[in-house]
């Protein structure tokens, strides 16, 4: 339950865009960090065990144990790496480029990503669930669309890697995944094209981590 | 579209809780505004019309315009109000306890309040809404509870108001609109009994808002 060797632990499931954003930037900032996987479908899903709930109270992944202490909720994990590594920053330092930044991760984060998650999925039933999924990736792309329209440069906030690009690139993934047609999407795909060989993203991908089925891997 | 009067200008409806969140900040930090309001049931919802897109192409409230710009996403916003009006913080000085904030903000913004929005809930159709409504509070109300059990002091985390009880306060209002059983809840029923009579918190009430309807007002 605790640190393997000093190390941080992070509570991950291979597909989970939210655990995904979590090794990006511990990635990027060259932190070395243990993997303990919660499956999130067998027996009906890990992370509702009763061990589990004492790690993380929302019954998800991304949780980590860093520092003595247990984090969870992805943004905000990414917020504490980030004020206590400040190592290869993933926020500018302008105020004006930050709050871009974070708008980028916050449609994401709260306008994506909860709608489109396993357990809602599971709430809308199997008939629904791609047109449900599709819908609200599309409204939040939209917006992303429009948003990167102003502030993109080689990434999504200017030309260095930020939080947004942590938080876009698993949402991409799951676009496809959910079938969704990103042809109208042309600065988000050359942003996802920019950053898919990138070897901080491809260490965090899910067909590069530990519990990837072997049947998954590309 | 601009400022009025040289003020910072909040588009708002009066019962949206992402608007409430932002309206507390600003009156905690005694920043003077002026609201815009953008009801978001007239005429099928002028936050969807072709000048408030460009506003937030999200198509939701609030935006901010500040500063010469405009912003989107009220953590965002708020997480701005705090980087460039140090005035009266709203985020502890202690990284450990940030983290705990932004835990309970997340929580509700990602975990919760997404899933029982306006434009969630007509999708999920008049007949099933309320039960679709508490199901997600419920499970983000566990949660809160029991991170507030290892944070709490008088308010969300320690004997200081922070983002959390920005965020916090106007989801219990929404909790009650769909008759949520609250009793389970101790720590969050205390801490909104704490706040509801803060002359920062009953001026952001809905009922204190310009564009209320009168029928509305208690």
């Amino acid at each position: 339950m605790s640190m393997i060797g000093g190390k941080p632990v992070l509570y991950s499931y291979w597909r989970s865009s939210c655990s995904w954003r979590v090794r990006i930037a511990m990635n990027l900032k060259e932190i070395q960090y243990n993997i303990k996987p919660v499956s999130l479908i067998k027996a009906g899903g890990e992370q509702h065990s009763n061990e589990y709930r004492e790690v993380n109270p929302m019954e998800q992944v991304p949780a980590l144990h860093i520092d003595g202490i247990t984090l969870v909720e992805s943004l905000n994990i990414m917020n504490y790496l980030e004020e206590t590594r400040p190592q290869r920053p993933l926020l500018p330092h302008d105020v004006v480029k930050r709050a871009k930044v974070r708008e980028v991760c916050e449609v994401i984060a709260s306008g994506i990503q909860p709608l489109q998650n396993l357990v809602v999925l599971i709430y809308v039933g199997e008939e629904k669930k791609n047109e449900w999924a599709q819908h609200w990736i599309n409204r939040g792309f939209r917006a992303i669309e429009r948003l990167l329209s102003v502030c993109a440069g080689k990434y999504c906030v200017g030309d260095e890697i930020t939080l947004a690009d942590c938080c876009l690139i698993p949402q991409v993934f799951n676009a496809r995944r959910f079938h969704v047609d990103l042809r109208p999407f042309p600065i988000i795909l050359r942003i996802d094209r920019e950053l898919e060989n990138h070897p901080a993203f491809r260490a965090a991908h899910p067909s590069n981590q530990p519990d990837c089925p072997p049947e998954a891997v590309k």
